[in-house]
C-alpha cells in the first residue's frame, strides 16, 4: 500500500480512538483544518515536521506512526 | 532537538554504518545527489515519501529512523 495512505489509515485510527473530529485534531496540532482529510485520505505528502506535530497532537511517539 | 536536525543524524549515522557516501546513498534512494547533505544537516523538510524511499536504501523499517 502507498506510503501516504498507510499513513492517513494510522492518523484517521488513532484520531478515533481519541474521539477527535479531523478538526480537533487540525486544532491540536495547529494544522490547517481542511489539511487532515487530504492526509487522511493518502492525498498528502506530508512532511516529517508536519509527521511531528500530529505525533505531539495524538500523544504518541513519531514512530508508532509507523507501526 | 529541532526533528530535522535528529532525522539527519540518523541518516548519516546508518549511512556511514552501511560503508554508504552521500552519492552512494543518494543512487540507491533515487534521489537527487545533492539532497543528502541538506538531509543529513537538517536542513531540509523531507517528506514522507523521501523517507521511505531512505529507509528502503538504507534497509530498515521506516519506523526505526525515529529511534
Amino acid at each position: 500500500m502507498d506510503v501516504k495512505k498507510k499513513f492517513g489509515d494510522k492518523i484517521k485510527k488513532l484520531r478515533l480512538e481519541r474521539g477527535l473530529s479531523q478538526e480537533g485534531l487540525a486544532n491540536e496540532a495547529n494544522l490547517d483544518r481542511t489539511y487532515i482529510p487530504g492526509i487522511e485520505k493518502g492525498n498528502r505528502n506530508v512532511s516529517i515536521t508536519v509527521i511531528e506535530k500530529l505525533a505531539i497532537a495524538l500523544k504518541v511517539n513519531m514512530k508508532e506512526l509507523f507501526d
